[in-house]
């Protein structure tokens, strides 16, 4: 698992937004009790199992506040983490790291919860050939770190916004009359680069859907014996998503239907943070 | 319960980053399917119980993409909702409304989920005076949302940032040799204005803090007699906080204790979104 | 053709930025030659035959600058101009109108002319049922609007930047050891819901391409012969682009072979601006 | 020629603007392809004669996506370059090059065709005394760097923006009853440190101009025996500018009536932009 | 006087930067005293004589927080004003009133400070045709603001930024080697749309610089006897401006040797702020 | 005396926002004159007596310009300064240390005059306890390098703005029906971790706000009796903090009544600005 995703330029933007959140006219604990020259060493250790996740970003809030601050990590972006282990050790300036020792867990423990919980669900699919991916029911302002998480927690992304993937939902079809007419509309007018998703909630829409041509075709909510009848009418002619009510003890047995793509909000909205400590040595 | 924190300019600038991290270069499914004169309308239902949070940021985020654009408003912020009610009919150009719909429901969603959250702690402690309030521990970018929606649920504000409340935690304790020689520092340079916290983890810490004169005194992770015998001993002399494992089945017992305020990142951090739809009718 | 892509509050933003760029501390002429109250009327007249493209960018400069600017087109967006004819009557502040001229124009006659530029190779090809694309060499920070320019002229679009759709190209290939393993590379890690294009220079490279499912097959700079063996080889099994020393008199014979999509960034590069003027009545 | 006007925090600033509109969430090719430790070599070739400009502006793309990238070059800002010349060698990061690959293109290949045609304009006129200036007609947020490359062209500068030089038009004229009210509000309120200059059509309008202790006088059109007369008649007394029908073949005759300064748009708006490619070797 | 240089989408941004600093989390005292449909009204009244400057933005302050608010102003941009006056009335939503309180009165308050500092000079100076100007030893990020209040006291603005005007200082001199040659550069290379000026500090160098057909010559600290001398040598031929220990008691007498211009920071550095109020009634 | 509240990357976006109003397109005489190369050493100087503050920011803001320029101290933050006297060294880039003097000097000159006017009144008062604080009468915009002024100068610093804690003044009494009220409301929904202020103009009002609990009671204008019977009341029981008609020759009698803080706008407001030189040598 490389560093992708996440450039340098544009995360010290959004860090040095919430550094500023966070600071405002300056952290008046610390800039009193300690001086420019102290020196601080403290241990990112890990109070639960679950996934590292947002390392270099992590590093990257001291970095902001100090040229001086080392980060020297104990383990690997995406490496699998036990409860009581060192992830990284942080060395300099005490202010720096005092002062951004909230934000930089705020990012690495939402991060690493994501790509915790993304893990369980593609573990809990792994005999079948499918990928949990994410959707766009993100933090408002935080999406590229979210999505970066489920990816590295082995997740796939579904597309980034609204203009990647086109994705015809029931309103649009009623609006154009029909799943054909909006799908003939996108085609006729959008871009050959992107492709064409198409929310498909019974059988004979799905035969419609396939009919025009769409490149993914969305299974919403549907039950089980119905989706394994779509995935082998669609027999490998459109991208299968499955979507609704993907939970962890439901995933499984939609996997097994042979869907390629398993698309749920749970992974990021409800995972919760993995609880991690910066212990001051 | 009214309208507060959140100044109108200052949410326009939030709302119209997080629909540029939507929109990017357009709504490709719908601006090809709808043209600028179409006019839709929409509910926003609950599809479970909890608590009305973020109705005006809902309505700014469609109002910017369109002054076309109404929001009627069938709940009041902060009134508890039960599945299947509409909060809010919205009607309006048909676009403004699509393109918008996942960063007003993202928002809305949140913060929902966390006034519902914090309401369940705040009544779990309902025959004590104590109060919950957040900590620090939010998503980055993304503070002022989250600690209005505490506000909206019945539970009290923290400190916003580093620079509204000093707080001596133990490495400050450390480096300054003891708890009296760091708040008086603190006293000695600081403003006036500002109030001193002591984080204490055991009695004879909370009487050094008291006899320091701090403000606010935080019992960090102490087992519910020493907390009681703290209360008891401070008698009123400063604020007492608990903090430290707080959930809602042990919530109850710290607030017996007597405590002022009880903090938790939990009803931040951990609260699911609330389970919320728009339906274009 | 309907207003898209061109979303109010994005573009209030770039145009905000040109204003500041252009009027710096102020319009040092105006200002002290005209009062507040001063009202004029003045015509964006055509000098040269063309399209009409950028109204409402036009319009909203000068919204930025006064409320009392009111433009009254006579033309409707994507219309075909004809050198003489008036395309709107601007009135209001005069103030307002003589700071925002240059301005107003400078959007408008970069924009039709692009959209007169590929207007100009799309009806070049009409009897054929390919399309002209841009490409991604734009000016750096006005893509957008010369997007939009491409698609009002009648043109498609190809991807709007680096992450919407995947593009293999020479040195990927090389990289990855072949195409194959490129796309494998992508499809086994990217998202379902992006397309891959894949640059091809020989035959061979273009049944390697569609033998590992690229979903657009590229012939970058092949003879018309090559094309039109490639055309007939891929039959419909993958979009077609062709790319490469398309010129006004080239472009026919390449649309000749079949190929879906001709992408040039002639249309946008070098399409000269449109000669329009504000002229005071 | 040296580095002027371009302030490294000025266009770090653009750049980081223009990245972040081609990168989006990401360059979904490379980063899935390349891992951050590969190296890559790569030249960068004119396919066609012109003028090397932008070359600080390329490298800085390359440096704020990573240090490790290091651009050697072979000309200087400034020189004549001719077709298959290397201009620069860049070496560094494979994802920093080829991600920031079609951002750096596009600066330099627009400011080199830019100064191209600027030193095309200025060679015509070669033998007189005049020299060719650019004008306001920019494409909006691009104008610092279209301004910079005409002065690398060996162009000089026309006024930045509304605020550094006043010019009174004939919209202006009519409103102050007369060029002589004009210039004399503008001298009665305006800053002794900016100077004027008045657009004029008719030999009368240059009479008026000169009596009102214009700095600067246009001759906005004029035929060029009346240009001529102009010039004969203000004899050194106020700066001389032409402007209005400037062409590659009409500029020496323009040139040849004794004007200081020609200005013309077309050396921005029509410059063909120069055939550059980045190859990777 | 009309209102000029203060564009509204320019001081727009201003004031939300500054609003921003004073606002942060929230109003915590009038938010939880008001709600939001208190009415409120205020008065603006002056505690010292002065002149009123700064009115637009005053009001522009509060149409920011709340569209309910109604300023009414009973005196004019410009106007003086004694002790005891009422300049407004402002009413409206007692939120957007108090809160936007201290920001609308830091604007105006600097802003008639200077406003009224300048008139003082101006008024010294009244029986000569010469006119103060400030310099641009400005507060960082204020400039516009403080420029403006000059301009509304009677004064004329010096060149704006770096770029409007070249200044030739001693440093210059000594690198080009000569006045003479420092010009030469500046006249072959700048733009002629700007004025060259030349600081000089003996009759040797006013006669240089009015050699190289500077534009401005400035009398840096010179005795009035020797300026006197300059200013006759020059005798119309360049404008003359004196700087240099320019206070309210030595300006009359610097004046009175025929300077065209007097440039002093004290107008802006060292202007007492106007002593206003906003009295809640 | 130590580097506190100044954040590096909050002070850059600080300067670079200064220094883009301040250079525009360029610096027109300087580059224009010297080139990139050229060196040049410059002392900082001082030309009357003062207090050194704001070193780091004159100093960041040459290394924003260029990685060249070095600045050596003679003196640290906070030192008595003489006229005369070498405050800094400044050698490197001769454009950077040029274009950047004017904006370098405006911080440094203003600090630096704040820092002495606070000093000179903490000195008035040194034989007794009370300690000099500022008030939010700032320049918008500049309040953080304000407020770190004060503090640099011996002052004490009040509250930064709205959020941080709570002031009720005479409206809010008003609107609540009492300072018990008022008092009661802020405590009922506010944050513990905030102090509350009241300002008080009688006796009686200062015994209401005691039984109240406020955590601080201004006298406001108080006559020195009645303030003085006011401390003794109070006892100790909350902080006493004078304000209202403080100025450098009553600030002494003020401090005699046993006050513990006075709070001045005088300190920041009416600063005359250090006069401080950049010589080059």
């Amino acid at each position: 698992m490389h560093q992708f995703l996440l450039n340098d330029f544009i995360i010290e933007k959004h860090i040095k937004n919430a550094l500023e959140e966070d600071i405002g006219y300056g952290d008046i604990t610390t800039d009193f009790i300690y001086s420019d020259d102290d020196i601080i060493t403290a241990e990112l250790n890990t109070r639960t199992n679950g996934i590292a996740c947002g390392l270099y970003v992590f590093k990257k809030v001291f970095s902001i506040l100090s040229d001086s601050v080392k980060v020297d990590f104990k383990v690997k972006e995406g490496d699998k983490t036990e409860k009581g282990m060192t992830l990284a050790v942080v060395k300099g300036s005490a202010r720096a790291v005092l002062t951004g020792e909230r934000t930089a867990l705020n990012y690495v423990q939402r991060m690493s919860g994501i790509a915790a919980e993304t893990a369980k669900y593609q573990e809990a699919i792994a005999p079948y050939h499918a990928f949990i991916t994410d959707t766009r029911k993100n933090t408002p302002g935080f999406r590229l770190f979210e999505k970066y998480a489920v990816a590295v927690g082995g997740g796939r992304l579904h597309r980034f916004n609204l203009c990647d993937c086109a994705m015809v939902k029931d309103n649009h079809i009623k609006h154009a009359g029909s799943i054909t007419n909006a799908v003939r509309l996108l085609k006729s007018s959008g871009s050959h680069a992107h492709k064409i998703e198409v929310e498909c909630e019974t059988f004979q829409e799905v035969q419609e859907a396939l009919d025009s041509c769409a490149d993914i075709i969305m299974l919403d909510n549907m039950p089980i014996d119905e989706m394994k009848k779509c995935v082998d009418y669609i027999a490998g002619r459109a991208i299968v998503e499955a979507s609704g009510n993907v939970k962890l003890d439901t995933v499984n047995k939609i996997a097994s239907t042979g869907v390629d793509i398993i698309s749920t909000s749970a992974i990021v909205a409800n995972a919760p943070v993995l609880d991690l400590g910066l212990d001051i040595k």
